[in-house]
């Protein structure tokens, strides 16, 4: 049971807004990394962290992981949003360019996923990811498989 | 301070024997989502995870920057297993395709990391994500830039 | 009218073989860069080039795009040689990693594909290209959306 | 002897303008697939294509590995009008998404490149690849490590 097929007759934007306002679950890694959403809206979603030492790598700065959960996301949210009643999603790829290292001085932290195109068997979305003075620290682009549920 | 600058006079693999020992700091991402390191050798690393719900993503499986993670982490290690003394990495670029989705029941999972090729500035490797019963769940690569500390 | 449709009721690995034996075209790209099939198995395909200065960038080496188009190729038709009749294929994303940078005394040059996994829906690749002494010049991976005709 | 060593006291726009107005040799692959350059200005650069059957691959459409090369040259071009004098560099790698397919009816291709930051040791390009009619058929983006000559 998910948030796709406990609601499916609701297009894919009205689900992300349903979880975004916390009338569904949005547990998970999200919550783990203190990720949280900022809005939903049409093939554009943007989330908000705060990365702290429980994210670093043992040489000194966030992880590379944490810019790809955050990316992933917001990426994946996006895609979700352009979905029609009854569609489906799935990640199939995913690349992060890493610009420029972040540290705990660098949140929050603002993520912006967007859908470059959506088909109805793939969907293509991009992000990026900006410190708190806006300096662009990382940037993703991911392929996405669109399916009937 | 980080690993990379306690420790200057060693080699990289021998820092990354000291991390894994206990004898210098592993905190950070790897712990909040509880990733283990198994082994390093000279280019070639090993972590396991526990994949549960608290790495889920809503719609009901492993979240893509789980695996991101886990896979970014082993090949950064690998790549720091070939540093000489003097010498530091930082990820330019990682790439992960997601083969088969992971669920709370996929763990122990196993994540590979190998070098494919280091240079005077840059080095490139490659990972393998493997579940419980040896399936190929995510594969990475990635392309680290390599300088003078 | 292509090697896909032209052959519905063949194997994609039959219709392989039929295009490398001359039996199908192999016009195109391929002719034009003076790429030359070697050998097709199930799952994995093998090409050879031999690059010279008709495929080299103006900073004093092979294009990039030299060795996108042999890797590509030989992903793709790795894919090919998977497919069930009635099945096609089409690449969403590839990425290349460039090792060594190769000249007009490279080749001949070996491009290996191989299909990582396969399923329903999408399929996963990679390859390597070799020079002529073996070494390591560039890899890749690539994501491919799989169909009914 | 190349473009870059040939005028190590020009910055890399005015080696790429030279280049572009034939002051300077702009042969190999580019010519080989008729591709050509329109404008260079700084951190971006756009290209035009004629595809035809030349570069189709064998199951009907342009090859990928077209997409890949017009793609690969912009982002270069791009990061090359970014260099300072004495400054040179490399691809590391180039991811490229498919986002519809080309045909011999597509062109007149523009592919743009443009710079997304240069630093002193490392550069990251993105480009696009429309159709006549502006229909979006390719995306890119690179990872380039920059060098002293």
């Amino acid at each position: 049971m998910n948030a796709l097929t406990k609601f499916p007759e609701m297009t894919g934007l009205d689900q992300l807004k349903a979880i975004f306002d916390g009338r569904a679950d949005y547990q998970g890694i999200v919550q783990t990394l203190k990720l949280t959403p900022v809005s939903a809206e049409d093939g554009f979603v943007v989330f908000e962290g705060h990365p702290d030492q429980s994210v670093y790598n043992p040489i000194g700065s966030v992880h590379g992981g944490y810019a790809a959960t955050i990316l992933d996301t917001v990426m994946g949210c996006a895609v979700h949003s352009k979905m029609k009643p009854g569609q489906g999603y799935t990640t199939l790829e995913l690349k992060v360019a890493y610009h420029k290292a972040m540290t705990d001085k660098s949140g929050p932290v603002r993520a912006e996923g967007r859908v470059i195109s959506v088909g109805r068997r793939a969907a293509f979305a991009e992000a990026k990811l900006f410190d708190k003075s806006g300096a662009l620290c990382a940037t993703a682009t991911s392929t996405c498989l669109v399916f009937q549920l």
